[in-house]
């Protein structure tokens, strides 16, 4: 259960608290707001705020692109326009918050995307909780030979046992050191009054890096659809993948038109070379081309290969 | 009168739509919510949505510094300390998003701010209206002899009249030959038949630079502020400052302890080098500590006396 | 002629001064550094400092990818790997510096792209030179009646040139409001000693979107890539885009590897939706897809069309 | 020992490869260049590339205030009017890259500062060497009991050799388990045949923070001073603080009359709040203020009374 109890009770008293406003609303976002999806076995993403909806990008395109757009009358045809056309402004006129607990290793994946604010639980001033990531058995997979950065199968038997044993224990090992040179109790005092603790800032380091961590973080509709094109796409790591997917479920909610663009145009879609477009042009005109002779190399070939459906 | 009166209608519909919302929500600011504050001659600032609060910054702030400042119980000092000692982060949290128009040589040095979302009015695709910036009388200032970027006297009498005169008959020339040049009717038929118009990417060209445009501008409140430091303060050119000024109205209902906390540590304070510091260090030791000896240059000696109120 | 004799000048001393470096030199771009290529019929681009070259790109993606890459021989084969799956932060290890000299409403577009560096040219404490842009007879286009952003036929004859004299008696006149107005000589003394001139940061506002402007642009090399497939794209105004081919031919000269990279998967790619994809997947099978029931909308179907070569 | 002898080897042929440019140079960095600065127990800092020096900045900021500027003649005059009135724009036109290796928990702090270019060396693709930071014995601090986030006396005899020993050994013991897990050899091959190895991006989670990783570091002058403010600062923990210091050093090389202004107007300065400058003024006119009637906290108090070295 990756929720304290206080966060609970926090969490209750803001979904008892509705005001009016005058601002856009979504219903669909407002049901599960504040609540905690959670992800892997102790993490959760949640959604905090929010600003905007899907009218508020028509609104913003309508206003750069003029009166002439009076006569786009439908907001679906817009906002795939955009999308297709990669016109990027107005999809920045939403802005989302979130709350999430994350393994370390995930949050430093994570945090490579700059823009976004970010305002993370920090280890230098207070104490981490008990909590580690420890991979489910399907997801322990071997190290693929074929691909550097990808997975093989998954380890079975045995040596899933002796791996997940060596990662529960050097967690629990580390974590239970980081607390004994810290030498506090639970409301601050020290456990043993015969010695000093370690600075917290230092002891921090003794952690491993599967320990959780969370933050805020809060950014606009496009570059959230930046971060979910690379994090929810198939060559992704798991682990933060599974992130990426609780959030899409939440712009499906929040954005429902430009879920559907981003689902055709982004993820759904694939960039073709123009050394690949020749090769199109020449089957559809009913030639039988191969790889030697397209132009493309071995991989790229077996890449636009995969694209067509072709195998 | 900046407001057409589709706008004004708009706004009245938009007033008129209270919803409900689990988000943070502020009654002073919802008061003025989507309403027009009116700037200079035809522009206008207004906030069409925000998200986040006081409460936010200090919720962040929490969460960086974690159960060590649950003791800090007062929000007030708090956000005090934040922004005495330039944490920023905390102060991302909260966004908000203006409708602003504004005269094109205004949009130019605003636009110089790049950490801000802009959906600005396109004379590509669209034709501007015929509203131009005319300074009032008392805002017409003559050339300052001291200081190349400032203003010196205001003019008077003939010499104001003929500045006027010309401002406004250039202004006005050049756009009656830009909607010459178009030769597009209200409705988008050509007001000529006989002959083609000039696309409207290149017929923009002939506008003078007091010519009005309009944007959705979105930023967080840390880079607000940022703006409102150099834009509201005195160095500022009037005609953007008045537009600042118009802005700290809506902070202050927004987030006032931020507010306060950015009139002393920001608006009203000062940044003393360290050379300034130890003249500060000898005149408090009683010592009468003049240029000449102080180590400061003849500039910044002014700037200091400045700074201490001593002239 | 785009330089002053100044200029001019100062770029012939600064060609003169050759140093020693441990840095990474390309000398094909040192071939063309401080040298001025002319766009439009004032302005000019001309590149004044760079850092790293393609092996900086390959060298930051190997450090990304570890030991790994060592196997990698090939950096042609590595830099197309990088583009064609957006591994853009390598991209950023270069950085480029121009100088240039363009049209007001040009900037405007330009200054859009907000990962950059800038400093311009300040009308609020200096006056600007007497040059604005005037189309060449070529490139004076009429208003497109299909398309609201695109351009038409080229005006000609009697039209062409009442609209080039519009446009040229327009910026003239208003010019030399302008310098009455400041009542600035040359040296900076009054021009008419009886009155007092109007405020610089006022006068500027007379001005038309033509006058010339001049700054220093720095970026790094992906964002540069950014903003050329934006700018060097059919799509984009011809004013900014003859800019962005004059860069063009830098970046060729800079960084071949990578030029070669960004227009077979970038000016030459084109990114086929879900949907379009399922469309040529069924033409590739033989099918006669047509519009209807292709799932595509009548726009999008030509958009495929067009990219597939059939019409 | 921090490099590597590929590295060093490398880093010498850098070193003996001169070449002509036409660029800025500055020799005083030329001499570091490429060089590794030793930093904590296996780390270092050094400079890759640079772009630019004093005269970029001040050239940057003639364009922006023009003509006018002619008449002042002194660069130092210049640069330190910049740096004491926030005119940043001028200080973006430098550039520098470093390479940097440092503890993981640093690198999470170092990383927050998001206006910079980064590669990191990738434990997703690659297995990281075994090598992670001890604290020096006089930095092994306790926690500070009067302050959250600062350090208090340093541990001494017994209780600071267990927790080295402790950091010590649980380091150790987790990568020697990473590396058991991952089942590979030096060369890529399996240590033990019978067994898969677990996949490199599951594996690192076992690793705790003090282990180093590298990167390329990125960063506009401008920037890199805000992080210099940050970082050299007393207040920023030990282990951030001494890679702060080594690039202070490489600063004041390359550009030293940038170096000198951010030693008097940032590092050696103060900003005084409106409430802080009422107390100067009333003490300077020889009133003997106290912390009660003064207007500011107890806290707020002691801030300025160590500002201006009176306790």
């Amino acid at each position: 259960m990756p929720l304290t109890s206080d966060q609970e009770g926090e969490i209750a008293a803001l979904r008892a608290d509705s005001r009016p406003t005058l601002r856009a609303t979504v219903p669909a976002l407002e049901e599960i707001l504040h609540t905690a999806i959670p992800v892997l076995d102790h993490g959760f993403v949640r959604v905090v705020d929010y600003m905007g909806d899907d009218a508020a990008v028509v609104q913003a395109a309508r206003v750069s692109y003029g009166r002439g757009t009076r006569k786009v009358s439908e907001d679906r045809g817009l906002i795939n326009y955009l999308m297709r056309h990669r016109h990027t402004t107005p999809f920045e006129m939403c802005e989302i918050k979130y709350h999430v607990k994350l393994p370390i290793f995930v949050a430093r994946q994570w945090i490579r995307h700059r823009t976004a604010s970010v305002n993370e639980y920090s280890a230098r001033y207070s104490i981490l909780d008990r909590e580690f990531y420890l991979p489910a058995p399907e997801h322990l997979a071997a190290q693929s030979s074929a691909n550097r950065q990808g997975r093989g199968e998954v380890l079975s038997g045995a040596e899933a046992d002796r791996v997940l044993a060596l990662l529960r224990a050097d967690a629990e090992r580390c974590y239970a050191d980081y607390l004994d040179m810290l030498n506090e109790a639970e409301g601050g005092e020290a456990r043993d009054l015969a010695r000093d603790g370690l600075a917290r800032e230092l002891a921090r380091m003794n952690l491993t890096l599967n320990v959780y961590t969370q933050w805020y973080w809060k950014t606009d509709l496009h570059n959230l659809l930046h971060f979910l094109s690379l994090r929810a796409d198939a060559h992704a790591q798991y682990e933060i993948r599974v992130y990426a997917e609780a959030m899409m479920e939440t712009v499906r909610r929040w954005v429902p038109l430009v879920y559907d663009a981003f689902l055709d145009y982004r993820l759904g879609a694939a960039n073709l070379s123009g050394k690949m477009l020749a090769v199109v042009r020449r089957m559809l005109d009913g030639e039988a081309v191969v790889q030697a002779g397209s132009g493309l190399g071995p991989r790229e070939w077996r890449e636009l290969m995969a694209v067509l459906g072709r195998t």
